[in-house]
């Protein structure tokens, strides 16, 4: 049986092989929320950028900058990192520079892997589909605070391992350790985060609008996938 | 309120501060199981070391060598990594040098702070207990699997987070992950751990009853800790 495993910060990375692997990573509040938001909405595709500067560069080849610091919008940005931002029609068909505190880096840490996908509760269905029908080995990548864990984006590869559980066994204790924290969670996840870290970082910034949407599970049928250093819809039948 | 802070691998050691707190090293299955019924049947003192080398080195200055890599007593050592080979009544009074694959490179790592004591599940109330009368902020320090985050370790520093939560505050989601899954193993952290790493691991090696008994609290109330580059035994009133 195949594996399935888990990094539970990009501070781990070193540890884990990605080469052969299908690498989901994970930014729950708000990277990957957003990103899966704005091409469930018809954006073209996605640049992550890892480094702030080289994302504001992309300006001049027509990009549109988005993303966000310390969990607040970056001065001269078009939008930040709430996925209520990328659902406006106008957006439909345009291009975006993305960068995040933890998410983009954890997208730049995954290269080398076979496929590069996106996951957040709102496409939760389509990434388990994805990620079933391929005979490869799965590590998740959890984008987690500054290196920390987080709770947020742990419960998120708990569902996964809960999900593909038939066809892919746990490679360590870790997958282990989020299954068992989901199957805990999953009936009230925003009760269940209400004192975790994060989602007292961002209370203060006002935003549990975003908090509740992104722990929502399934409303888009789309996948994120990297493809030639972009990332881009991949619809699922 | 004081917090309670939890590393879950040695390798993101560098995200936190040890300097003027408390700092538990936690590995269960063996390391420090081991060194707290060495303390507790009394042996004068372990010399923890870092390096396999340096650690036969000692032989010459007296000290009963002990230890394993992956899992495995070391060849010319004196003693493996099995709580039930520190029990002997010739032991009393004696010396020993220690060093493990995982264990004694996270007393390494903690290094320079206030205070570092040894946690199992054998002494568990002793360092509730200890670190309910320290005014300082608490980490604990899961030893791991070889960089690995892994279950029991994790269970342990949960166990330390419920003891202490009238007391200290989580400072952010590890260690409130850890306490979680601590409320669900704890009624039967045996079979909990069943499917685990490092016990399957262990299970190989023939040691169900090692693994039966590090997972027994409170069988010994006294507390392991670092004075001058020794671990001593420190009584509990």
């Amino acid at each position: 049986m195949k594996t399935i495993d888990v990094c539970l910060s990009p501070e781990l990375m070193h540890l884990y092989e990605v080469k052969g692997k299908s690498v989901v990573v994970v930014d729950i509040l708000r990277a990957t929320s957003c990103m899966t938001s704005a091409l469930a909405h018809g954006i073209d595709h996605i640049k992550p950028f890892a480094k702030l500067d080289d994302c504001l560069q992309a300006k001049q080849e027509g990009y549109l900058t988005a993303g966000e610091r310390d969990g607040k919008k970056v001065e001269g940005f078009d939008m930040g990192n709430s996925p209520f931002e990328y659902m406006e029609p106008t957006l439909k068909g345009k291009k975006i520079a993305f960068t995040t505190t933890n998410g983009t880096q954890a997208i730049a840490k995954s290269e080398g892997a076979d496929t590069i996908v996106i996951g957040s509760f709102l496409n939760l269905n389509a990434v388990v589909h994805f990620l079933r029908h391929q005979e490869k080995d799965i590590l998740v990548v959890c984008a987690g605070w500054k290196g920390k864990v987080n709770m947020e984006d742990t419960l998120f590869a708990g569902a996964l391992v809960d999900g593909l559980q038939n066809h892919f066994e746990p490679a360590c204790d870790a997958p282990r350790m989020a299954q068992r924290l989901y199957a805990d969670a999953k009936n009230d996840m925003v009760a269940y985060l209400q004192n975790s870290s994060h989602v007292k970082r961002l209370a203060r910034l006002n935003i549990h609008k975003d908090i509740a949407f992104c722990l929502t599970p399934n409303q888009y049928n789309i996948l994120p996938i990297m493809q030639n250093g972009f990332m881009v819809a991949q619809k699922q039948s």
